[in-house]
């Protein structure tokens, strides 16, 4: 910048950030004392802090805990509340805590999540069980978040459409990832949660995954986009829900699939789509997949499986045979020892089995997490489109 | 769905959003009883709840208050912490509760903002007021996060592009406004908070503003992206923050300009771009204007000005008539009569005035708020590309 007049000017006014009596921009926090919260030791121990002095019991829970479980903070004499834990796994976690039983996000954290209506503060321990998904040295794919017509669900919807490195640059024809998020989330989970774009940014890189679109559609069929219900539908009960079930798989292959296969550069065949989900997504993922044989090539059930305990098997073997018949390249299971989904994700196995549905399963640690769903895709996705 | 034997237990696998001992998805909150909040009546008073039977005080802080005010809520024998505020003009808020004087976003809240390193609950008062950045059933345009690499800033850097309904269907040219942000935000802000998306779909809807994309840079010449320092910056200081002073305004002429003109479907003159940014963006609008005369045809200053009181006027007289000569069609200013930045702006007004480059003043009520600024974009964007 030449224009030597407006420089002190501009870096006073470029401290505005910092400066909380003035906040440039509008958000205003009481802000308390500085404290430094998270923190990561050399050992990737975690100091946790939160200044207050007036509360009667402060809290935290963190993903590397049990849902109900809170580990308590302790108050020091200049009103700062505390704690550290043992050395964590490199990896990406969040965490919550609670002010006299409040649940709040860490004040004085950046970096904050969204889980369908939940928020939670990020916590991301460095080093090798991080470096898949974190935003690293390397070329990056865009997300858009694109606005279609779904006339099977009669509404306009809304889904998250990421385009690898490379692809507004050439004229080349990419497959597509149709990517499923689970119960409580929507089109914004495998972005916010997941980082799915971030995991094939780094395998994209390393040579270990093929260029490929990942489209990420909301599974909620009464919503048209986060938080918003569609038309017509203002609240959600167990009884409305019942008219929506099995829409949203046949709006995916009736309407996502068509709108992607017309805008955008990509394979238009079965070799060229893969289908993957978590949770309800998995769900989603083994109904939209043998109702459509011929459809996906490459199909992934991530911690779901077949959920009623009293299902058909004879009427669901007839359709994982004709799935088979089909030509299915890779069918991928994956579950953690700990899931409370195990019995359904072994029934799913059982029929796989019996169909001879040939297909591979991983089973990790842990249970039903964000933990392993960004696992499970770093290792599903260098299988697929190969 | 045809496949009955699943429909049960789908059925089942739905709810789990709100059953909290079993989330499908991972972020747990240790949740409170049932409360509504917030909650707008039909007058528009606004109550805000919040359980917690062992909290000392209980206050809340929002956007239509002042920035250091708060207001207490008062314990119900059932534990829930309550206040009612007097009607509040239809528009978009936010606020955040303070427990024991922890700062919190509102638990119970499924709508968060983020501004910057902040984050406040959402709180929309419906009505007239509303209506122009609401999410109304019109064709809605799609917002891309792009990455592209910025030679002048020798770094790898994103920003939000917005392209309006109809954008990939058709072959047509379109103008472009490039909006920039405050200090304190980044590439985010202008979505999140001034819900720039929103305005347009509404005023094309309307017929009210041409169809015109938005690029919405990152202007903190230190960063890549949302929190991310470019390599080699770790902490931002007031010493190597001096080394970025007027980077960004060449960065946005000569790597982001460039970039959208060569990749999306746009008129690469004058008379197809806008520059237009609120504070610290206005800063950077005029910087960059004049600095660059004959670049941009419309230019918009969001409360903003010539910040330094000891400017050399008659240096800037120069420039803002090279300016003039250049052929501007249209130069806008707003500012809040309660604006700490009133005394700039003036000055702006000034130097216009006389060097006779001809300029539209828009002086509202209010001061260095989101409300005033999405105000502007919706008066703003209508002169554009006429």
């Amino acid at each position: 910048m030449k224009l030597h007049m407006l420089k002190s000017a501009l870096s006073a006014l470029l401290v505005f950030g910092s400066v909380h009596t003035t906040p440039a921009q509008e958000i205003s926090a009481m802000q308390a004392p500085k404290v430094v919260s998270p923190e990561v030791g050399p050992d990737n121990s975690v100091s946790f802090r939160v200044f207050s002095p007036n509360a009667n019991e402060v809290t935290v829970n963190g993903s590397w805990m049990g849902f109900r479980e809170t580990l308590p903070l302790t108050k020091g004499e200049d009103g700062v509340w505390s704690a550290t834990i043992d050395p964590l796994p490199s990896s990406m976690y969040h965490y919550n805590f609670f002010i006299d039983g409040v649940s709040a996000i860490d004040p004085t954290n950046p970096e904050a999540l969204r889980d369908g209506t939940r928020y939670a503060s990020l916590l991301m321990v460095p080093g090798a069980g991080a470096s898949t998904f974190e935003l690293n040295k390397v070329p990056h794919g865009n997300i858009s978040k694109v606005w279609y017509q779904s006339p099977s669900l009669e509404s306009y919807r809304r889904m998250y459409v990421y385009t690898p490195p490379g692809y507004d640059s050439g004229n080349d024809k990419y497959p597509v990832l149709y990517l499923l998020h689970g119960a409580g989330g929507d089109e914004d989970a495998w972005s916010a949660l997941g980082r799915a774009n971030y995991i094939l940014d780094n395998l994209i890189a390393e040579g270990k995954a093929k260029p490929m679109l990942i489209v990420m559609t909301n599974g909620n069929a009464w919503q048209t986009s986060t938080l918003q219900n569609k038309p017509g539908v203002e609240t959600i009960t167990r009884e409305n829900r019942a008219q929506f079930q099995g829409k949203f798989e046949e709006s995916l292959v009736k309407d996502v699939i068509p709108y992607i296969e017309k805008n955008y550069s990509v394979i238009a065949n079965k070799d060229g789509r893969a289908l993957a989900g978590l949770s309800m997504g998995g769900g989603h993922t083994i109904t939209a997949s043998i109702e459509n044989p011929g459809t996906f090539g490459y199909i992934g059930v991530f911690s779901s499986g077949i959920f009623d305990a009293n299902a058909d098997m004879a009427e669901l073997e007839k359709k994982f045979t004709a799935l088979k018949a089909s030509g299915v390249e890779k069918y991928w299971v994956a579950c953690g020892v700990d899931d409370f989904v195990m019995d359904s994700n072994k029934r799913l196995l059982s029929i796989l089995d019996k169909t001879g549905l040939e297909h591979e399963y991983h089973e990790s640690a842990g249970g039903h997490t964000w933990a392993n769903w960004r696992d499970y895709l770093s290792i599903f996705a260098p299988v697929l489109f190969n």
